[in-house]
């Protein structure tokens, strides 16, 4: 009989989508290069030409069965040994190839983490602002999301209301920085007092708290900053990755997940996860993209129009009088709306052609969220547009 | 905390993964070429040319953000309106691009429309001998498998045991023709058959039943052989199909979910499997073998050497004196073992580097499964070696 409840998740669409899909229909009557959608965050620099002439490579001269055949149920090892070297190389640390675990992109890694580390009931806390996919992630598992609401000063973790949403019965703590919607890049400090008060919490309820890290954006950092391998700093900490922005292929469903060796049980994770695959419907990503991933590691798109469309930005609306933190990575930025109704504020920025999320969706209502992958010249048309809505609408 | 039902899992290994493993060992031992393992079903025929190229194509020609884009929820729209328009022209169904929904693979196929048709605690009903992976498909997602025993005449549906194992909570029935280990494809009469007696059913029990049904073998077919589109048979149909096996691509994962335009809900399933994504690691395909498989439908490796392996080992099982149906397709043939206890078969044949998996492992003990993509003078030899284990432990 068919399920009520994903029919009804029919009905309750996700706002982010339903945002571009009005720029979508917008741009049918106006032209597209007209509407200033920052709504999604979908790659906008080119996939490295390397990459393309690796697969190419791959295709001119591999057996077909080998490049195209089944892969380990973990990943292919020959993959899994690359990505570990190259995280021990990069970060420091001690993976061998049982410790990955290679996935359909951040969110199969995400979904996968979940499971291994929590049973149904168990609770999971996240951050607000927070990526309102984790929703999903978590509470289709059987386990429960909690939300922290967001330190609005910086964007860093409000230890206080952290405090008082851990209980026995948290199981995992889900992080994401460089952070989606805010660009924020959790500092040293924010780390080690998360690392050191989850270390105190796993005494006090005599069990295991980990740390499910979401790291898509890791390599989108800005100029002076960086930004700590979490991992590093906590010993149960599952770093959940993508290859989705870092090289423009989301369509590729590339990611892992990556278990500290230290964590408890971490040689055992990868495998686990093989088994979590198993009932929902193997999320072993495709071989060729494993193949030629792994033999481009360390290269990524040229990141850096990231970082110029985000000085534009954050310049203007400072200048217009936004209260907004500067973004130290991603492709977002996360401004306080000019009306404690932020919905309201983006439907009539709409009125402009302007496209923004507003941050209802990321548990934090009064902001909304600009996704600045876009070319450089729209960003410069879309704050002459911005300019005009704050004038006419707010008086600014 | 970790999860213990997933750590538990890890001591449980699959059966045929263990042969496998065995076969694996020993090749190191004696070369390769002196092990027969008939334990794998991984094709052993080249992709087609075809495909290879259009995939170069494809990398040479297209923007590199729109071959490896994200694609929407459901599947890139373009290719499910091909996939609809190719299935429609080929087995007269009525299709839309909203009836499709694209997956990692039959596997991911099967774990949502398993999701789409139950909630937990309904049954769906499975036949003996079948694929062992859908204990997992099935009870990870809440609802239960109950497996008819075999039909071990025919390989067809044992009818009398089937109205046995139905009750008011059968929500779906899971079938895979042609089969896997068998081999046998369902005739027209058993099709109809098994559509009256469910569309009793849901009379009587007032409420849908659901065949889902595992096709990936759906073009592996053997001279004279016809395989009924099911769906053509019955409405509640959800066709779950991979490319896996038709064009030796197991390791890019990529299937899909057909629901039969006449089914209950029909146009909505496609759209729920996208929802059900959300919580199980979007399943979405890699983008590029989406676009580049859609360009070759119909196109398939060259699949006539199964047969031409099939009809040795039957040939050979005949005048051996084994008991065994004749497949229809595939690339398994599943004999009556020697002895009662085919665990006990299969472990004597070892000593003769036959690697066959026991019948026990498909909810059918006293058989074993044998798969046939193989070189075909490995076959030849492979009997040679057979027909020496059959004479000295048997005295046949």
């Amino acid at each position: 009989m068919i399920s009520q409840k994903y029919k009804e998740m029919l009905g309750a669409k996700s706002v982010i989508r339903e945002m571009s899909e009005w720029a979508g229909a917008r741009a049918k009557e106006i032209g597209k290069e007209n509407v200033f959608d920052f709504s999604l965050g979908n790659p906008s620099v080119p996939v490295p030409q390397v990459f393309t002439d690796k697969m190419i490579e791959l295709l001119q001269s591999r057996d077909t069965m080998e490049l195209h055949g089944y892969s380990q149920s973990q990943g292919i090892l020959a993959v899994r040994k690359k990505f570990a070297q190259f995280l021990n190389q990069t970060y420091g640390m001690e993976y061998t190839a049982e410790h990955i675990f290679m996935t359909t992109g951040a969110a199969g890694a995400v979904a996968h983490a979940v499971r291994a580390v929590t049973q149904p009931g168990d609770e999971v806390i996240t951050f607000a602002p927070y990526f309102p996919e984790y929703n999903h992630y978590v509470n289709q598992t059987g386990a429960v999301l909690k939300i922290v609401p967001a330190d609005t000063q910086q964007f860093q973790i409000h230890f206080e209301q952290l405090e008082k949403t851990l209980t026995p019965k948290t199981m995992a703590v889900l992080i994401n920085s460089p952070n989606n919607p805010s660009g924020t890049v959790y500092s040293e400090q924010t780390v080690k007092r998360l690392a050191e008060l989850l270390c105190e919490k796993q005494k006090e309820y005599g069990h295991d708290i980990f740390i499910i890290s979401d790291e898509p954006y890791r390599e989108i950092l800005f100029a002076g900053v960086k930004a700590p391998y979490i991992s590093k700093y906590y010993d149960n900490t599952l770093s959940c990755y993508s290859f989705a922005k870092s090289l423009s292929i989301p369509g590729e469903r590339l990611g892992y997940v990556a278990a500290n060796p230290n964590a408890t049980d971490g040689e055992l994770i990868s495998a686990m996860c093989a088994q979590i695959s198993r009932g929902i419907g193997h999320n072993c990503p495709p071989s060729i993209i494993q193949i030629a991933v792994a033999e481009v590691l360390g290269v990524t798109s040229d990141l850096s129009v990231y970082e110029t469309n985000m000085n534009i930005i954050y310049d203007e609306l400072v200048q217009l009088g936004f209260t907004v933190v500067k973004p130290g990575g991603t492709f977002y930025i996360f401004p306080k709306a000019l009306e404690a109704d932020s919905v309201a504020f983006c439907k009539k920025a709409m009125q402009y052609d302007l496209v923004f999320v507003p941050g209802d969706s990321f548990g934090c209502p009064g902001y909304f969220r600009m996704a600045y992958c876009v070319e450089t010249d729209k960003v410069r048309r879309g704050m002459e547009a911005l300019r005009r809505f704050v004038k006419e609408v707010y008086n600014k």
